[in-house]
């Protein structure tokens, strides 16, 4: 690490605050009734698996590069309120995608619904093991909420708007999803939405703006919006060319399951047999097919292109920006590492 | 009404604040994509549906017998968030119950599915209508929590404990479900934690504590504490025995559904009859059954006493407790038209 640890203790800080509040919190409600245990449980599941904790990290660094001291227990506060919110985002997510892993483990609302299988409890084992991983996000979202109180008021206007965001970026990916709409246009602002601003630009600024710096808020975005684009292409490609060894979940899901993303939707504008064998239901090759067609077509090698052109521009809106330079030298590498993660 | 219009004025107020933002955001999302209109309005359909506004009643109470100014801008805001949070619990908790109406309308995951239907869309029509009523519940917790900002950090931990204490109250209550567990225990401290807590004492000492008065928080305890559990038996008995038109819901669902209400967990423990017929798997039958065992075993008479009792509880709690009169009187009076809401 070039940043000497500084960044990985507070890291390490972010993992303790959270492993805290959900320690006390699983005893509080454990004494209340042993069943709330296996509850509070799967938001910790979550937290505790090999997470990149790259929310909290943008937050901590852009509290550093904007002047603030190292260690500061507000920031390291609104990184773990972050994470929390990921953890929310993961959890519902998981259940709006039917997806069977996260993070290499059984997701929550599959686990919840075996657990009701195998003690023949009443009802429906599905509507159980959901109801049970989305209350869970609930928990999640409000402790999340809670560790950002802390936040000044700007700050908090941006919390804010960062969950609405998220929530409609959700919606939007389930509606085009279902209506099958290949609209490049939409799927980028869904991939900025939740990508750009949730995962980069909305921690750093929150990190600034802790640091008395709302002013960076220009340059974050600047750095964070196409940084975030080519972030989610990279997602893209992983989940269509990846395994599961690497993604902790089934390489192919999102094509499967005809999930438009944006890296699809591109695609299906550039070459006509990649938008029928889009429009056609999900056959059991279909997804390497595919992955035929995205390397052969040369669409592949063109979002490869574009990822790279994304992280100059990245690069660029900090170049010269008011910054303390050994963190502009930490965002200006981490780019690299966001934008080939598999690499 | 008692109060010369003031309360009321207030909470035409609270439902102006309410439609405010809802408009707002849906003409800000449907900008980004037509698509966000029947999301946004998923929230809307229910804060415009026939209410009766019980959280904001109290939260704006709470406040004027505390000696807080009347029509203040910050209570009036509080008031929405709590109806607002109401919300995305009641979007939460028709998912977790598979409800089909609600205030009288079909349910925000019956509509969104049968729209799905209707469409031909790709995917599960189940999920899809189910995913779009959960995210509708997240954007209206976000919007509840961004309207609870002007709190005070004392209520504001007060709002965060309310939060908390409805999600683990909800999970308990389709755990108990699930398991069929009677345990009248455990089904008081849920009537207390979602009923007590949540829609009575929190509300008014949020109202309270915005008026400067955080003193007061045991009086709003020991007066919401029995009138909330006095509201949740009346609120199993008219599950059990009202009929669709009151509740806006079909009767006796709970009961169906096994729902181990605590109404019923108090009945199993009183009849050997009643137990039995709580274990066997529902029957075309076996809510008339259960209906007619209630009747004639005397538990609904003795729920009835029970209801009395806590009334007077509840209103001895605020009796001599140092409130502005006028609004003790209200607070006095209103005991009745919670406990007895069916006549």
């Amino acid at each position: 690490m070039s940043d000497d640890g500084v960044l990985s203790r507070s890291l390490e800080a972010v993992q303790e605050r959270i492993d805290t509040v959900l320690t006390q919190e699983s005893a509080r409600w454990t004494d209340v009734d042993p069943r709330c245990a296996p509850f509070v449980d799967s938001v910790t599941a979550i937290t505790t698996a090999k997470g990149k904790l790259l929310r909290p990290r943008f937050c901590l660094l852009g509290h550093l590069a904007a002047g603030g001291e190292p260690e500061c227990d507000k920031a390291v506060d609104a990184a773990a309120a972050l994470e929390l919110l990921h953890t929310f985002a993961l959890l519902r997510d998981d259940v709006l995608d039917d997806s069977p892993l996260r993070r290499g483990a059984v997701t929550a609302h599959e686990r919840h619904a075996k657990e009701h299988r195998a003690r023949l409890l009443r009802g429906e084992p599905r509507r159980y093991g959901e109801g049970v991983a989305n209350l869970a996000a609930d928990l999640a979202h409000v402790y999340a909420d809670r560790l950002a109180h802390a936040l000044p008021a700007q700050a908090q206007a941006v919390w804010d708007e960062t969950r609405i965001e998220v929530t409609v970026g959700q919606y939007l990916d389930i509606a085009i999803a279902a209506g099958g709409v290949a609209d490049p246009e939409l799927s980028r602002w869904i991939a900025v939405c939740k990508s750009g601003r949730y995962t980069i630009q909305r921690p750093l600024q929150l990190g600034s703006a802790l640091a008395g710096r709302p002013d960076l808020a220009g340059v974050f975005e600047g750095y964070g919006l196409p940084l975030g684009e080519a972030f989610q292409l990279r997602d893209d490609l992983i989940d269509t060319f990846g395994d599961a060894e690497d993604t902790g979940k089934p390489a192919g899901l999102d094509l499967d399951r005809f999930k438009m993303s944006y890296l699809l939707s591109l695609a299906v504008r550039r070459d006509d047999r990649i938008r029928e064998l889009a429009a056609t239901p999900a056959a059991p090759d279909s997804a390497a097919r595919m992955r035929e067609l995205l390397v052969t077509t040369g669409v592949a090698d063109e979002v490869e292109r574009r990822i790279a052109d994304l992280v100059d521009q990245a690069r660029e809106a900090v170049a010269d920006a008011p910054l303390v330079p050994r963190w502009r030298t930490e965002l200006m590498e981490l780019t690299t590492r966001v934008a080939y993660r598999n690499r």
